[in-house]
Formats: C-alpha cells, sequence, structure tokens
C-alpha cells in the first residue's frame, strides 16, 4: 500500500512553523507496512489543495491530510473535500453530542454556530472520534483509495492516529512487513565507511535498501526491507547485518532502537536503582530538557545545576576558584571539578558536567568557540574529555547533549561489565 | 515569483528524522518576496524525484532541492538532475581545491575518489559555494525555471541560503512586497475571536489574507498582503490592524516579531542591567535550554536549578520542608518558595520557579496531570499562579515553559511603567 501525506496551512509554506505532523504520521504508517512515497504540504488555498488531492489520487491508493478543520473562516479542507468528492456536508448527530460535552467540561462558554458546524461531516464519510478536540477525523473511500482527514493540533491528531487510524489500517488491510534496522558508528566519516564496507555493500541482496544518515559526529547505516512474510523479512536482512558487523566493529556503537539513548539511559538507571544528575554550563538545561522530555524520569533523574554564569560555579556548587582562575572556566579541570561537586551536591551515583564556549563570538573565554570539556563522574571515578564541535551555536549545543548520552551509556555498560 | 522545496530522503517519509530544512527555506523566501507554494519530500528513489521535477517544473518558476548530495551510493540527486536535464557531469576545479583544504583542515585522512567526486557538477550548473561542506549547491536556469539544489545537513545549507542564495536571488529579480503581520492573543479560543471580529473580517480588504494560529493557549491571528509597492502595501495591512485592535484590545498580547518573546525578554533585561534566574521542577530544563538557545544569554541569565527530586527543593534550594508537607509539591505556596529561595540562590533580580505534574501519571504528588504552580519573583515582590494544562506530557512542558515568558514579560512591562 503507497501512501501520501498532504499537510495543510500557509503557515507551513512561510516557515511560521515546522511541519512535525508528517514525519509522526510517516513514521505510524511504516511501522504497520504502508510504505509513504510522497509528503505535500499546500496553502489553505482550494485549488492548490484541489490540484493536490488529484495528484494523490493518481498515484497512492492511502492519502492522509491534516490540517484546516478549525472553525474559521481560513479552515477550508470540509469544503474542498466535499467539492472534491461532490459531497454534501451532513450533521453528525454523535460529533455534535461529544463537542457538547467538551464545551460544558472544558470551555464553560456558548457553544457557538461556528463550533456546532464542527459537527459538519461529508455525508460518504465515516467518523474517526477525536478525543481531545472538536475536529473529527474522517475516513472517506473512492474508486479504491482511501482518504483520512485529520485535525491539525498535534496532540488531537497523534491521538486520532495510534488510538483510531492505526488500529482500523489492521483490520482492514492485509499489509507487508516492513522492517529498519540502523546501525550506529562513531567516529568515522560516511565517505570512508562507504570504502571500508564497499564489497559488502555492492553485493548487499537487491531487496535490501542502504542508507547513510550522517548527523553531528555520527553516522546511521539504515537497512530497510518489506515483504509478506515476517520472518523471511528479519533473517534477510539480519544476515547482512552478520555480514556487515565484524567490517565495523571498531566504530560501531550499537543498533538504534525505537528507544532514544536517553531513554535506554534511564531503563539502565532504574533497573540497577542508581541515579543521575548534571552540572550544565554550555549545554545551559539541554541535556536536563532531553532527559525529562520522557516519563518516568524522575526515577532516576535528581536535578540539575545550569550554572551559566562563572561566579555560579564557585559560589553554588563549589568549585575552587583557584582551579577556575588558573585552568580557565572551559577546561578539563573545571569540568572535572563540576562533575564531582554535582554528584555530592545532588548525591546522585552518577553526574556529567559540561563547559564550553557554544559561540558565537570568543569573547568571553579564552578558548575558540566550539571547544566543549565534559566529565562523567561515577561510582569508578570521574572521566574527563575535550572536543572541538565546530563554530555553529546549535550544532554545538546538540552535539554536547548527543555526546554526554554517548560518553555516559559507554560508561554505563564498561561498570556493567565490572559489576559482572 | 511562485516556488516549491522538495526536500529528499527516505529518512524523511518514514518519519525517522523532522524535516525543518523546508520550514527555514520557506521562511528565507517568503522574507524577500518569494511565495512558497508547495513544500514535497519524496524518498532516494531516480523516478520519483524525476516525477516531482516533471510536476514542479509545470507550476512554479523557483525550486529549490535539498538532500541526496553526499558521498555515498544512495546519494542520487546529482545523478538525477543530470538525466532530468540530459547534462553531464564535470569536475568543478574550484569545488575540488576547496574540498582538498577542507581535508587537510579539518579530516585529515587521505582524499578518496568518493570525496573528489563531489567536486562533480552539471555541466550547466552555477556553483553556489558550501563554506561548512563537501556538497557545493548549484544553480541550473531552464525555459525560465530556475532550479536549486543544496545539501540537506542544516548548517550547510542554511549559510549557502543565507549567504549565497538569498543575495543571488534579490541581485537577480525583481520582487513584490510580502508582509505578514502576526497579532498574538490570549485567553479566548479561536472561535470566540472569529466570532468577535467577524463585522471587521466581512469587511477586510480582499488583498489581505487573515489566518487564525490556535496554539497551546494562544492563538495568533496572521494577515498577510502582497504587493509591488513596500509602502502601500504596509499602509493597507495597517489600517486593518488599526481597525481590529480596539475589537480586541481584551485579549490582545502583542505583535510577534522576528524575534522570539525569549529574546525580547533578554534584550529588556540586558538594557536594564538586570539579571534571571529559575527553579525549575516540571519543565526540566526546558526553559533554561530555550532561553540559552540564543547567542547572548549569559549576559542576563545566571543559571536554573533543576530540582526535579523533592528532596533537591529542600536540601539544595532550601524550600521549608513544612512547605512542602503541608501545601504538597506542587502548590503555589512551594512555587512561591521556590522562586525566592532560587532569587537568592543566585543572587539575581528576577526568578522564575515552575512545580507541577507532567504526567503521564498522578502517582507522585496528589495533584492531578497537567497542574502546574509557577511564580515568579522581582523586585517589587512575587506573584504566584495556577494552571491546568490537560493530560499530554509534551504539551504540558510546552505550556508551561510559554506561559512562564508570558509571565515574566508582563512582569517586565508593568516594572518598566513603575519606573517610570
Amino acid at each position: 500500500m503507497r501512501a501520501e501525506i498532504i499537510t495543510i496551512g500557509d503557515e507551513i509554506l512561510i516557515g511560521q512553523i515546522v511541519d512535525s505532523n508528517s514525519a509522526f504520521i510517516g513514521k505510524a504508517l511504516s511501522k504497520i507496512g504502508v510504505s509513504v512515497k510522497h509528503i505535500t504540504s499546500v496553502g489553505d488555498d482550494q485549488n492548490v489543495i484541489l490540484s493536490a488531492l488529484k495528484i494523490a489520487n493518481s498515484r497512492v491508493d492511502f492519502v492522509v491530510l491534516t490540517g484546516g478543520l478549525g472553525p474559521t473562516k481560513d479552515d477550508i479542507t470540509k469544503k474542498t473535500l466535499a467539492t472534491y468528492f461532490n459531497d454534501i456536508l451532513v450533521r453528525n448527530d454523535k460529533v455534535l453530542a461529544h463537542i457538547e460535552s467538551l464545551w460544558k467540561t472544558y470551555i464553560k462558554q456558548p457553544l457557538l454556530q461556528v463550533n456546532k458546524d464542527q459537527a459538519l461531516v461529508l455525508s460518504t464519510a465515516q467518523i474517526l472520534i477525536n478525543d481531545h478536540g472538536s475536529a473529527p477525523g474522517m475516513w472517506i473511500e473512492k474508486d479504491g483509495v482511501v482518504f483520512v482527514s485529520l485535525p491539525g493540533v498535534p496532540f488531537e491528531m497523534k491521538a486520532i492516529v495510534d488510538n483510531v487510524l492505526v488500529p482500523r489500517i489492521l483490520e482492514k488491510f492485509k499489509l507487508p512487513f516492513i522492517l529498519h534496522r540502523t546501525l550506529l558508528t562513531q567516529g568515522m566519516g560516511e565517505s570512508m565507511i562507504a570504502e571500508l564496507i564497499s564489497d559488502w555493500e555492492s553485493v548487499l541482496d537487491s531487496e535490501i535498501k542502504l542508507a547513510y544518515l550522517p548527523n553531528l559526529g555520527r553516522v546511521r547505516l539504515r537497512l530497510s526491507a518489506q515483504g509478506p512474510v515476517k520472518n523471511v523479512v528479519e533473517e534477510k536482512v539480519q544476515l547482512a547485518i552478520d555480514q556487515l558487523l565484524p567490517l565495523i566493529q571498531d566504530i560501531f556503537v550499537g543498533f538504534e532502537e525505537d528507544d532514544a539513548i536517553e531513554v535506554v539511559i534511564g531503563k539502565t538507571l532504574i533497573v540497577r536503582g542508581q541515579t543521575l544528575s548534571l552540572a550544565e554550563s554550555c549545554t545551559g538545561g539541554a541535556i536536563a530538557e532531553r532527559l525529562t522530555s520522557f516519563p518516568g524520569s524522575s526515577k532516576y533523574f535528581t536535578g540539575s545545576l545550569v550554572s551559566y554564569a562563572t561566579r555560579v560555579k564557585h559560589d553554588v556548587l563549589g568549585v575552587d576558584k583557584e582551579i577556575l582562575i588558573q585552568a580557565g572556566v572551559v577546561s578539563e579541570a573545571v569540568a572535572k571539578e563540576m562533575a564531582l561537586k554535582a554528584k555530592d551536591f545532588f548525591k546522585t551515583d552518577y553526574a556529567i558536567s559540561t563547559t564550553g564556549n557554544a559561540g558565537p563570538t570568543t569573547s568571553e573565554g579564552r578558548v575558540t568557540v566550539g571547544t566543549v570539556c565534559m566529565a562523567i563522574a561515577g561510582p569508578q571515578g570521574v572521566s574527563v574529555f575535550s572536543f572541538q564541535f565546530g563554530n555553529n551555536r546549535e550544532r554545538v549545543i546538540s552535539k554536547a547533549v548527543n555526546k554526554a548520552f554517548e560518553l555516559l551509556y559507554h560508561e554505563l555498560l564498561k561498570n556493567a561489565s565490572k559489576e559482572v
């Protein structure tokens, strides 16, 4: 089954928002064996939407639209769909009752005509109830092509996809098994890796697709394959991986599972009953933010001291003034002290520290932009590291955050083997 | 000038990454008067890319492609463009010299054939030099349509767009003036606002487009217009705004400028020579992360104590144990103490605190998921607030961060008028 995702809204085209809806839907569909071939974004313009529908209709079997279902005049998706399918809008009493109950519980304001009109749906549509909002999803079939219209508000859309759309697709269609396996590597550029594995790649099963995904100091190798029988696909990909691994053993870090590395770290710490704290300078809270974006982080994450001003490193965290002056704020010596002090300060098993110059200028410290020092204090002692992450602020911070997780992950692995 | 952005890569379609490149390019083009009509994402598949090129060629004047320019076998954009334009790839010596210099300075590894091949470009292309990487951008003109191919690595792409592509477009084309003005409102849903301003909207100049953008507790109203003469467009939109403002005076917060609210806050504090610190619980470092993602934040932002564990609120920050027990961890009383203690702890003029239950379960505290208490301590005292942000973790955290900035912004405005 080939799919196209159409996201609707001028705000996407002018870059006022980043369209993350299509990535969410793409992931959800890929996982169950629907092959997303196109993502298209168009503005709030009836003719352009009609033309996008026509093109999608001609090239895929399944179309998911998001956006333009709100109650205001710029929301034209429903009307446009009615035009496209030569259908009319009719009131759905179940949806109206749901809207009335939402208004009674949360909004506590009189229900306006435009809100009631949210219950108008295409007469030929099946309704996908939106638990979190007033705009229902719709499922419309025409000449063997399915069109699904979803609200553009991300958490409303996500709940409908997970709870209603995916189960319905699985119930209605017999889908192939699609497998993506991603290998994380570090320490070598993509062209060197390509050279290293070229013999393997040249005889790779033609039904397996290989992609190189370089990103912030790491290259991910993704193998993708699909077929009707799960076992056959899995065995084929596993065989390719078994042949690949010996070639990349020096740079192989692990498999990218559904879990992000920070989730794997969290699970490991929870299982071991251990805790983590942070002393963040140049990462400015970004490590804490990533950890706490996942539920359950309070089970192992105690806290972070974001010591952005130098005096906080001394006054609050207690880093020795002599070390700050002699080694400089951005130094391995200060990173080491910060990690050790944070471990004491928060009374945790592990602590990570970061200090660096994320840029854009070198005025503040004496080190060049992009220099980052980090330390990891743990039950076995403390390790310090220095890096040069280039001259782009956003990139320096992101690379530092990724590196911190990578270092801690290796530290946890090392300590596990020591404990054995 | 009508434009289409085409982003290339299977990783976009399967949701392995969120395509933020197209938002960046969309914003950059809109700003200079290029009207982005379509964004299209396709996989690493020659036929699909060819078909996307053909469709774009038929409906716009300007096409920007990103991705697929790397040195590995899955990078097929250049070869596909050569096929599409019936052109050949030739070595560009200037690009080759640039690649050799990059390798000498940063990579310090032998230059492989695949790296040298990065200097192969379409014979009819003009080169857009990529200072930060080895894949050059290309500018190809055919039958009045311009095709620009850019690397997919965001910071490489961004530098080419800002430093090379935008200046070249401005030099080559006479563009209309496009104006977007966005008004921020809070405290009323989009349907109520639409009702409130319906008379105004019904007589709105037909060349002005109005959009309602509801997001996390705020509705943004965007007015867009374009025309050949800057003054005429500006006056037309200003007139509409002048008529709109009295109608929404109770909910109007301000204009959304290019600057995010956290940048406005930072500028205000720097001008006043004042400082800010944080005590973050449920936001887990997300407020600090947002502040420090902008350069210059070290001039006013001192630090954040991310007190994720309850005992840190007491042991480190010094919140009274009695208050923690009696009022509960998530309470206005604790928020107030946290803000006051953080102000002392970091010795700053302002401090913001957050404590809440971001979910997904209520097991930890006694308050329901979505309850967030905040306080702002400043020179004039401390203010406390309580909110209910719903039951979606990501949304609760994002809403809390937005709300914190909004509250501080209002506090700063209030104090400015007191000081006068």
